[in-house]
């Protein structure tokens, strides 16, 4: 386990608690970042409908998934074997039939239908059609929105949680050295992106550690296609005269560190150079203000008061919290570093400072990794934050 | 576009007719390779909420997204401007705002609230959430499920679909080839997982084109850690007298081409010897009934009445439609290779045909991607089926 079994025991108390306070009998988790959280379960079988079911009253969690996986949560997780629950693979991608069937069913025989059961209505993976045959098969229970509440327990990392981002540091730096090296005019975007893949996820000479699959995948566009935020790389070519956005995250245990960064190849224009300046500065007086008791709000304004001085709009955010994450996202989805948003920073919260702009026809890219310590910040990162040129 | 505008149109068409007969005006595909298969969009965006409009008395479909996504949409779909809809940054991540509330906003402005609305009820990324904001925003509106409508018209490939997944063949077998080539005992998966994502990614001195990210993440694991069919390569070093079991896919403009092989490090237990041979057969067999007019029942059929013959269970399916995916996933959803299903084959329908077997304490893994032909079938890949000694 990557864990003490204290730790995850920990983590389950102050679930439980929320639901106290919540008045919710059950919980249904379908994120698997949750999932992972509070049973240590890891595996690639969220195309398929699973999760993971915290019963206030029962000791343990229970994982439920297809019995193909069910092995799966045995090798990863810390339950007992009674507590991992497999339905049939004839329910897979087979309508009418659907795996919710089956939960409600069990929900039934252990006389749970009719409980305060709490649902993530808005995570990864649970559907429209979950939700509904849920309601459908349980029509007794009260479903409640327990959308986020795992997430916000995951707000303040353990030493431990902070310990695997260090490496998942450790690894993003050596793929974004590995983006620098690589990169030259006339090479392929996708040459290089295996270049990068094979750093993050299969380390190096300078790593005694390989990373894993990303949450977001590599973020890599060139030229006219830098003013969009999220493509990835194809077999085109660089160019020069043309700016690089680069978005990466090493990973670790499925605790992410991400990175961006712009490179240039050939003279940048006064435009690319200046933006980019902007931007670092920005992020140097967002750093400033990350410190407890400081909101996510503060640190927005610190950000976007430079900005200002310089005439330069961004209408996103310029950060999230960050930690544990499954495809599609390494975002945690609880705060945003954005004006509003009144979080209060505390001592190991960790958040992206990311801050993209993305223009008409180009884009550059600049982030930070970030924690709060006891009075002030720490990046996870040592990197130069200037407009790499080739 | 990676199409011509006449495929698009065509498949627009008869999307539109499937609509008819099912009397919706208009239809909300959240899909992500539903999305790219009617627009051709391709970002990395589908961790925010996004879709694609179908609306029957309307030209082109309509895009909707984050503004920071809609330079993505203009620069990967053939849309007008006019049919690229963003909606305000401050509406991700940042409840009780949604950007579903935008959306239904959007459809009261167009006169679509009260019209039949079809939705993907049981696809990625809509979630529960997503359909509760569009039933309380539209009230007047009928909203019936459209659950693979999309998928079910991408069931037989055009040429140009086939020979995306051609390449993608060139690259899943080079990746394979490269996983033979780099586990010895002693070194980490990921080390070898790096490697093979260079390949498949990056490409190699035998190929001339590069790959993309895959919709299922390679799968690779060993010894008793193969008795879990999804687990992910980790810091764990390859060990004399175990198996592994590994699971990958090339990807060419989001076209998948999977294949799964079994290595073995030393000399393998009869039982995994004998097991991998009666799986082959069985492949083999099923191989033999790929054709026009048979139905995935009769495949089956044929494959388990080998496995029957030497006594041998599997309880999964043992093949599912492929082609067009995102993460999660690579498979499309359509009609699985197990008994009962009574889909019909016809020429250019592709599958992969996969013998996953999972013991309690090993496991072994073989496929073939296959598409049906005029007569028969055709195999993506040419590659040895036999264990891989090490």
């Amino acid at each position: 386990m990557n864990f003490t079994n204290q730790e995850y025991y920990s983590r389950l108390f102050k679930v439980k608690e929320r639901m106290q306070n919540n008045n919710l009998d059950l919980l249904i988790i379908s994120d698997p970042a949750n999932m992972n959280y509070l049973t240590g379960y890891d595996g690639w079988s969220f195309y398929v409908p699973q999760g993971v079911i915290v019963v206030l009253n029962k000791d343990e969690p229970i994982w439920f998934g297809r019995k193909q996986d069910a092995n799966g949560a045995r090798i990863t997780t810390y339950l007992k074997d009674e507590n991992i629950i497999e339905y049939p693979e004839d329910l897979i991608h087979n309508p009418p039939n659907h795996p919710y069937d089956f939960l409600t069913k069990y929900l039934h025989e252990q006389n749970l239908f009719d409980k305060n059961i709490g649902v993530e209505m808005d995570s990864y993976y649970y559907t429209a059609e979950n939700h509904l045959r849920l309601m459908e098969g349980c029509p007794k229970a009260t479903i409640k929105n327990a959308n986020l509440l795992v997430n916000w327990i995951r707000f303040i990392k353990s030493d431990k949680e902070i310990s695997y981002m260090k490496d998942a540091a450790k690894l993003v730096q050596e793929g974004m050295l590995t983006a620098y090296k690589e990169i030259k005019p006339g090479l392929k975007q996708s040459f290089v992106a295996g270049k990068i893949q094979n750093t993050l996820i299969g380390g190096n000479e300078n790593l005694k550690i390989g990373g894993e699959y990303s949450g977001l995948n590599l973020i890599l566009s060139s030229g006219k296609n830098a003013s969009a935020s999220h493509l990835t790389p194809k077999d085109n070519s660089f160019k020069i005269n043309e700016g690089t956005i680069i978005e990466m995250s090493g990973v670790k245990q499925r605790y992410h560190c991400p990175m961006s960064r712009t490179v240039y190849i050939g003279k940048p224009d006064q435009k690319i150079n200046d933006t980019l300046k902007i931007t670092e500065e920005g992020i140097e007086k967002a750093i400033e203000f990350t410190k407890p008791g400081n909101t996510a709000h503060d640190i927005a304004s610190a950000f976007w008061n430079i900005l200002k001085k310089y005439g330069l709009e961004k209408e996103s955010r310029c950060g999230y919290s960050i930690g544990l994450g499954y495809p599609p996202d390494w975002g945690e989805h609880t705060f945003s570093i954005r004006k509003n948003d009144m979080t209060i920073l505390q001592p190991n919260v960790t958040f992206h400072l990311m801050a993209g702009m993305w223009m008409d026809t180009w884009g550059i890219e600049l982030s930070e990794s970030i924690r709060v310590t006891n009075n002030g910040c720490e990046l996870f990162c040592n990197f130069p934050r200037k407009l790499h040129l080739i």
